[in-house]
């Protein structure tokens, strides 16, 4: 018996900036979180250039693959803001001017700060709902199961609480952490069975080095809480009497990551 | 006459661990930047699950497509490391201990030490070539156009010196920058004007947030730098004429991403 819903999302990073590696991607670790925190598992990501057929293409396939799609970047009144247009292509939709977003533009900018430039970004695939921003104004769009949002991490970060407002999350995953300072290779086969025994509970395992210490994390992740008590007591037994000690949660020193 | 020469890669990050939040990715911005000293232009990164079917899927398109194939993690010893039998799968090599890994393993671990998981680092896809890890010693793989790299940024960052040795680049992307102090909009004509006048050049325009200053960057790339200081020239003139002001180079605070 499950009575488990389990809620997917892909991400689209749209930026030559981040490809060209002149631009640390820093949002793809939020949106990780925040959607793990809303019950919504991030399954894929993808990095691709600003050129039109690209984003039509990786739109499609990922909107048909999963329950909602994420876009962060090119939204902006730049020539090289194509999002929203490569949106309203993907969907089949006509890109037209958005009343409200225009309404919003006005507010911001005064009537006559309305260039033609600045108005490109109240255009939007028909039917679209805005996205608040509340940081810059100029508004993210909701469409069918996409949300369209900013690349500039505060401005998105923004977006993502009006976005709450809009998406049904399923079962949150819930993590348990212990971690090791032996060499992760001593305890594969111990992993390996412990993995084997329960379906719902993925592990992973993760070596750290950090100064004179190393060792292994390993995270065990379900939705079903029983299990995964389960599965860490049997883990931390079989290391137990392996002879090696284990301990709870990550490691002190694991605020950085190792690099 | 265009006797330029564009060399192509894709990554693939393959980590749960990356999706689910708790790691950030640092492969995909030090990768792109190497990548681009070394004369080979990033297309695509994606990042997935370690699942198989997903894993294979994604190695057979982005093989492909692209000149060569980057992928990152799940390399090691425990059983969520599962990077190299699915790459033989993709390439429907059988999966073999690799006689040469066999070796560079027994030498690091002693005879004693080579235990059944430690094994598993030699499995590869029959006829793969390694690549040198000089700090924890497991190589990674060279089949084909792909090359399998560990998920550790600095064990990945270490086997990209013998990578090196493997690739060959094309011409490399130049670019040259510039920034004001006004709001990216005033500049979106300019913009347009001198982008679509070069279509060698592409021209990214980054606003960016810091304290009390404001503002955008213009990046210019070309291989060709000719087109590209011309393509530069043309632009400053254009804001000069306008009655602003430009500035070569990046902002002087720039160092610190908006987040």
């Amino acid at each position: 018996m499950n009575n488990r819903k389990t809620v997917t999302a892909a991400m689209i990073i749209i930026g030559d900036e981040i490809l060209s590696g002149r631009t640390k991607d820093a949002n793809l670790n939020h949106l990780a979180n925040w959607l793990g925190d809303h019950g919504i598992q991030l399954r894929e990501v993808r990095v691709i250039p600003d050129e039109s057929d690209v984003i039509v293409r990786t739109v499609n396939e990922l909107r048909a693959a999963f329950d909602y799609l994420f876009t962060t970047g090119g939204i902006g009144p730049t020539h090289d803001d194509i999002t929203s247009e490569n949106i309203a292509r993907a969907l089949d939709r006509p890109f037209v001017q958005n009343p409200e977003a225009y309404e919003v533009l006005k507010d911001h900018y005064g009537p006559e700060g309305l260039t033609e430039a600045r108005l490109r970004m109240a255009m939007m695939p028909e039917g679209a709902e805005l996205i608040d921003n509340p940081i810059s104004r100029a508004p993210g769009i909701h469409v069918e199961n996409i949300f369209v949002l900013a690349g500039i991490p505060v401005v998105m970060q923004s977006m993502l609480m009006d976005v709450g407002k809009k998406i049904t999350g399923g079962d949150r995953m819930i993590n348990k952490t212990i971690h090791v300072f032996r060499g992760e290779s001593v305890f594969a086969d111990i992993l390996g069975q412990v993995n084997d025994v329960f379906d719902e509970v993925s592990i992973g395992s993760y070596p750290f080095y950090h100064e004179r210490a190393y060792g292994a994390t390993f995270v065990l992740r379900s939705a079903d809480e029983v299990a995964l008590d389960e599965a860490i007591g049997m883990l931390k037994k079989k290391i137990t009497n392996d002879g090696y000690e284990c301990f709870d949660g990550e490691p002190a020193f694991k605020s950085k990551p190792v690099d």
